[in-house]
């Protein structure tokens, strides 16, 4: 039959069946429901599912569905399950794993069961997992699989069609085949619309296609995903440094990069790790993110202090006191969209040396622009609500000047964290707060003992 | 020859050439360079060229190129060039489109302009055009592409071979052929590594998969990027609400969507736009970030009310003015983690019914942890720095009552927001500094005023 689609929210409704079977204790309905559920929907499942709930549902699945599910889940939930594995169950939950999986699955282990697995796995598995471990984990190495199908490019396309014949079936996602010569260098591709609408009598070295783009195994997987956005790739073959060719990157591998990727920045911003599990336990989700609250404990008495130093004339007049936040939080506001859209920036491959200069310089008019609105805005109501023009004169110069720094900061922290090799999307926000608050303060109630003491 | 990788890295060398090229007026350079740079690197350069280079390089571009650089851009920058194309150029640019490309370019366009293109386009461009346009933008229908292949069920596969033969070709990322009946109605589909393993001998309807997910022409276009990243999909069919073939959506339509969803989150908790445009002109960009900022300077006055509720004891002791911002940051940062955290789960469907409670209980008891830390911590520092343990005591409850205020609020306010179909990632962040802001001072001042006064 034709499944008129499981969407999200059709998966979603089926993983509520399940848990509340659990929390009535129906095990075993809910048993037959996770049999019946593809690995896609019991990975949402899991993922989406307390501590507690997880391992249950965890024991409850089809042993021989372990692997499968385990390849569907993201990294921290996967890690999590399998630290309650017992290693035999895993050596064999990682059986026709694809490569990069199995490798994933093997770095998370503590030295120990890694050992015990490796032995628990059958020869061809185990080879497969140490030539995959070899590499790095975030290169293309890493995420590659090494189940290549290759030609000799003297053959014809008859030959090669009885020999896929012969074979009976292709590696997942197979779009193209690699023509390799005898030293096994990747000298072209031929893609299966070729094999299946060319004259069978013609030679591969007559129709493939010899200029084509190979992915060094040490590629960087960021660097990958960009190259399959840009040529919309389905499958590319990764090489050696002397273009042997040692496996293939497939899309469905690159599309989980992009989404992590993509969502890096957002958590990172706020100081939260791409791993971040939902449904983690309370003292770690805590522990992960005392560090963050730390690091804005110390801007936040930072500016206290700032404001310390004008003790004096904040005894004087209270008024100061209670619009003395309002410079810094503009400048904090109009600084984080500037800096995030050069972060965005940044990651898109947008900015260069070339253009960067051009994009302070057009951050800075912005700031100066929105500096003149909400100067003469912030004025005229402060002068309206606390009857008092000098002051207001005071608070517009003080925003005037936060807007134009929040501005430069926002557009040139980054760049500069980059060039440090530090990631902006986690230093910027607190470095630009730190900016905003110190110069919003300095400029407000400096001006205002200089003025009004 | 096997280019060595054009990454990223490499494109923004050569885009810097050009750049260097312009800017010394060596137009022809300049011209020839960009004859030579694959669509997918122009387009790179024309989105990380600001505005006056944009129009210039646009020009320098080979015509018959126009089409397939359209395609590469991004919506922002592609509107932006569309707009500078006299309606000839841009029907001769539109031949040989993708469908949902296309139909793209077509909504973009004002209305004169747009009939003008129809006309000057052939038959049957302008039919496919007017199909693409009669579905929804951001539905299934505004991102699947026409050219889909069909066959009969009854036929064997050499039949199948012998016409794919003839054709001669097949629509970029085919990796299944569809089943219809006499009536268009999807019945099964059949994989090229099918048609390449199987006995030729054999019929379709005995080897076609007939258990598929069709994807219906309304869905939305962020569910339909879940079912291809849950079920790895390189293409999937598009029905009718007869389940009749009417389209195929392919995966570098949907890696597109992915990418543009996993960044909209952080940027609209910037209150920038999807499609902001770096390089778009100063005035531009400051109309499309004004009303984020008016919406915070409501909120600072707010804050900074709600301390003028408190004149009399800000008059009396200046030190609750300079510890006065400490604990609405502090809030601030810890609701925004929990926000993050929630605005992603919602994003990736982690987070349902079955699970909120669940997750509210969580984050309210990190918030709980967090206040005991911090305000130990709030409590010893203000002590040993302004020595006064009073203050100090009184900062530490403000502090707990904020950070409990915090993680609840963080946690409910994008479930809330979503029930009211309200951008929890656009609007959570300022309700949650309202909240922040607002408990934060009055929980210090008001116990302040009450324990000091």
């Amino acid at each position: 039959m034709i499944a008129e689609l499981s969407d999200k929210e059709y998966a979603m409704q089926r993983i509520q069946e399940v848990n509340s079977a659990l929390s009535d204790g129906m095990f075993v309905a809910a048993r037959r429901m996770l049999h019946n559920m593809p690995a896609c929907d019991v990975a949402l499942l899991l993922e989406s599912s307390p501590p507690k709930s997880r391992s249950i549902v965890w024991k409850l699945v089809d042993v021989e569905e372990h692997g499968e599910i385990l390849e569907e889940l993201n990294e921290e939930v996967q890690k999590d399950i399998i630290r309650q594995m017992a290693p035999e169950n895993l050596a064999a939950a990682t059986e026709g794993m694809d490569t990069d999986d199995l490798a994933y699955v093997l770095r998370g282990l503590p030295e120990p069961v890694y050992q015990e697995v490796l032995k628990s796995m059958d020869e061809s598995d185990r080879e497969r997992a140490e030539t995959a471990l070899s590499y790095a984990e975030d290169s293309a190495g890493g995420i590659m699989n090494t189940d290549t199908i290759t030609l000799r490019s003297d053959v014809t396309i008859d030959v090669v069609l009885r020999y896929l014949r012969l074979k009976g079936e292709l590696p997942e996602a197979t779009d193209k085949l690699y023509v390799v010569d005898r030293n096994e260098k990747v000298t072209g591709e031929i893609s299966l619309t070729q094999l299946l609408t060319v004259d069978p009598s013609r030679r591969i070295d007559e129709i493939m296609s010899s200029d084509i783009t190979t992915i060094p195994v040490d590629m960087e997987e960021t660097e990958v995903a960009k190259l399959f956005e840009r040529h919309d790739w389905v499958s590319a073959p990764v090489v050696d440094s002397d273009q042997q060719l040692v496996g293939r990157i497939t899309i469905d591998d690159v599309v989980d990069i992009i989404r992590e990727e993509a969502q890096h920045s957002m958590l990172s911003m706020a100081g939260l790790e791409d791993d971040e599990d939902t449904f983690a336990p309370v003292l770690k989700s805590t522990r992960r993110r005392t560090v963050w609250l730390a690091v804005n404990l110390v801007t936040a008495l930072l500016a206290a202090m700032v404001s310390s130093l004008f003790e004096d004339i904040l005894a004087q007049m209270a008024v100061l006191a209670i619009l003395n936040t309002i410079v810094p939080s503009m400048g904090g506001i109009a600084g984080s969209q500037t800096l995030t859209l050069v972060i965005r920036g940044m990651a898109l491959g947008h900015i260069g040396t070339s253009n960067s200069r051009w994009l302070i310089g057009k951050e800075l008019a912005i700031g100066f622009l929105n500096g003149i609105i909400w100067s003469v805005l912030i004025a005229a109501v402060v002068a309206l609500w606390k009857q008092d023009w000098l002051v207001g004169g005071i608070i517009a110069f003080a925003m005037m000047m936060n807007l134009v720094a929040a501005a430069l900061a926002g557009a040139t922290i980054p760049l500069v964290l980059k060039r440090f090799n530090i990631d902006p999307a986690l230093a910027g926000g607190v470095i630009l707060t730190t900016v905003t608050d110190v110069v919003g303060i300095f400029a407000f109630l400096g001006s205002a003992t200089l003025l009004l003491s």
